[in-house]
């Protein structure tokens, strides 16, 4: 029997970093909603793949009204999200009772990570249990020491995107703890669980939209390769 | 007296990442070379800085003929470079004997640092005696530990662009040691003489360009505030 297949789509954010008076994943690319390009790009990798978006309580009824208006067809279900985002997959996670299951906990604000990964990710957490994309850093690093910083080697780092993806009840049983401070994604949850973290290749152009420069470069990405025609 | 201001402009790639038949320094964004928008950037933002770009010995008749056949009027001298970005460097230093002035160390393929930037980068450089752009990281980050990998804290860190800016005989004697396997930039080798790095904001859209998505991402943000006008 084929694992059934869900992905919780995280769309907590503010936006404040963005300096625009509505979240984030409601602001558009292409005279579309970011979130919804993302929940596009999952449906169009995996068409049975059955979605949960986490919105702020108080976005909810925008997203609504935004997906009545605008005729969004790809089915969801829409659950409310928490202080943090570990509380938010949290609630998301409490969804999905389906002990055969995988999920891959994804940034609402990431529309470009590419068919292939996602498959992937689903694929390599059915084996070893977890899969979350990575890319190598392209500049130097260097790390805090007090007030002073040191040079790091910079191939001794990964940085991490989303997709992270899960056996269900091994990601259920990692967020049954309490929140730590130290969370720093959703691998970080699984990790301090006592998983082992298992990276797979991401895609550059699977960047997190969070600034004004982003969404120039989101328009230019969509531009080049518009969804659906690849 | 007034400090002399000078540019080594690295363009040392020989762009095996682009997958392009010439190095990416040559490559076109809005149909100029990324090299000539680099040095018009120091040019428009510091009219009277003397820069010294680096290529390699065999693309320098390709350089000359390019700025031939298309009148580049930002006055430059070239050297050729080593086989390591540290001895392209070197010899971009060996070219200046001004015990007073301050050199920007900048890669070719960096035409987005913002004028703001370079002009900080002196002015900080002139007090603490070196100034390297840094931003803050966007993703999670990861340790590479043998197999495995570990979760960090991403505030711990920070991603090092350049210029980085150096008042020139500290820079000179950093540069008089042998080549270590070790310096990942240029702050790297001023560090293991011994001298503190002083890090200053740099600008997110200071891109290096060195894939074919990065190209595109070019496209987008000099489309979007084009080079003179801002």
């Amino acid at each position: 029997m084929k694992d059934s297949l869900y992905a919780i789509i995280v769309a907590g954010g503010s936006g404040s970093r963005m300096g625009a008076a509505i979240p984030k994943q409601f602001l558009r690319v292409a005279g579309r909603t970011i979130l919804e390009l993302t929940l596009q790009k999952f449906h169009q990798a995996i068409p049975e793949i059955s979605i949960v978006v986490v919105l702020p309580e108080a976005e909810i009824p925008r997203w609504e009204y935004i997906c009545r208006q605008e005729f969004i067809c790809v089915p969801h279900v829409v659950v409310s999200g928490g202080q943090t985002r570990f509380h938010s997959v949290k609630n998301g996670l409490d969804t999905i009772s389906d002990p055969q299951g995988i999920v891959a906990i994804h940034d609402g604000v990431r529309p470009f990570v590419s068919a292939r990964a996602i498959a992937e990710s689903f694929k390599q957490a059915a084996i070893f249990g977890n899969a979350t994309l990575s890319v190598p850093l392209k500049d130097s690093i260097r790390r805090k020491m007090g007030e002073s910083t040191i040079a790091e080697p910079r191939t001794d780092f990964l940085l991490v995107q989303t997709p992270q993806t899960f056996q269900i009840p091994l990601i259920q049983a990692a967020f049954a703890t309490d929140y730590q401070p130290f969370f720093t994604d959703d691998a970080s949850v699984a990790e301090y669980a006592g998983q082992q973290i298992h990276l797979i290749e991401g895609n550059d152009e699977n960047i997190k939209i969070t600034t004004p420069q982003d969404l120039i470069i989101a328009e230019a990405l969509y531009a080049k390769n518009p969804f659906g025609e690849k």
